[in-house]
């Protein structure tokens, strides 16, 4: 049986899933100094994203240290791990990856990079091998499909690729990690839904001390 | 000991505690045949609100009908009707409100509305009586607070009146019903918020099979 398309990404509770730019992720000290901004992106991003830092799983994934917290919020980053067969991704969080990921970049599988750039396969420790894809969606989709087997695909981002399949109608269910932050600007992830046409059926809904985890299917909408 | 100062709305996935104009809601079978964009609106307003009609204590204050459903999502509408001594809102909430509530008015209790029309109090069946404040939020909420007693006092709506409280500091916590719909466009509850000087800390999360129930406390964040 084929596996299911899915995104699953950290969201503010006004709907952004990433600040006004990535920019201040990698910037050095000297950068933060001379552009304030950068550090108040930096710290929107790290507070949205605060709920997944200590977990175990994703420290060790990321080499970011051993131990780590192991209740629920663990539990979700490592079953979000566990049935991801293939993952594909938008240029620009490659791009920004590539810089910030460990040498073992994060995903263990095949990787499909959406992209105008012809490049060979890029093979990286622990399994991860990025693929370049140059035409289009539904050509990577099929690709992850085949390289996932039995397991889901996940739609990793950022969240333009993820509306791309979303409004495409390829998107199976999705989960979303709602931080207790508000962001009043950003990247807004359902900017330009097609709201018209997806309806959405709640699976799970969990709550932990620091985040509310949220899984819904996507239906189609009958045109009206 | 004074009451708390709070909101609860409904909240779309993405955000949206409104669809594009509120017009849908009065309009005539005739009207919405020459504005299709009319029942569209309307159908979403349903189903962001979808999780509250079927209540028995929602059904009753608004006179819909007897009966209905008893489970934890009337308990939360009781619990918030129960808890409000006094409410405040905009004028263009108080004018849709002003024909679409039944005659005694939902509310049972002094309601403030801002506005920069000068008019009597307006006294209703069942104990609801509006006075048109003139001169300002926090001089509504002043008077709200004296009305509400040990109680406390609801920022009703709509979304710009709750976000000016928001914006000046003056909101203890809130309560968003999150429901499982996309609007992709309408009227952002949390658009223009002052997010550098806000700070949210979880109080309860709680889902039912209808919707979401998130409740946050309300800090300041100091100046960076």
């Amino acid at each position: 049986m084929a596996g299911k398309i899915f995104f699953s990404v950290s969201m503010s509770l006004d709907g952004f899933s990433a600040p006004e730019s990535m920019d201040g992720l990698l910037a050095t000290p000297e950068q933060r100094e001379q552009d304030p901004r950068l550090g108040y992106w930096m710290a929107q991003w790290m507070e949205l994203q605060a709920w997944i830092f200590p977990q175990r799983h994703f420290r060790e994934n990321l080499s970011l240290g051993q131990g780590g917290e192991e209740g629920r919020d663990n539990d979700i980053v490592r079953d979000t791990f566990e049935r991801t067969g293939a993952s594909i991704m938008g240029k620009r969080m490659f791009t920004l990856g590539e810089r910030a990921w460990p040498k073992a970049a994060p995903f263990h599988t095949p990787v499909f990079v959406l992209t105008h750039e012809q490049r060979d396969p890029w093979e990286r420790a622990g399994g991860t091998t990025f693929h370049f894809v140059n035409d289009g969606i539904h050509s990577a989709l099929g690709q992850a499909r085949e390289a996932a087997g039995d397991r889901d695909v996940r739609i990793a981002g950022g969240s333009e690729t993820i509306l791309e399949y979303l409004n495409a109608g390829l998107v199976d269910e999705f989960s979303i990690a709602l931080s207790p932050v508000l962001f009043g600007a950003g990247t807004r992830l359902f900017d330009g839904v097609d709201a018209s046409r997806i309806a959405l059926a709640p699976i799970r809904s969990e709550s932990t001390s620091r985040a509310t985890h949220l899984t819904y299917a996507v239906h189609r909408r009958a045109p009206s």
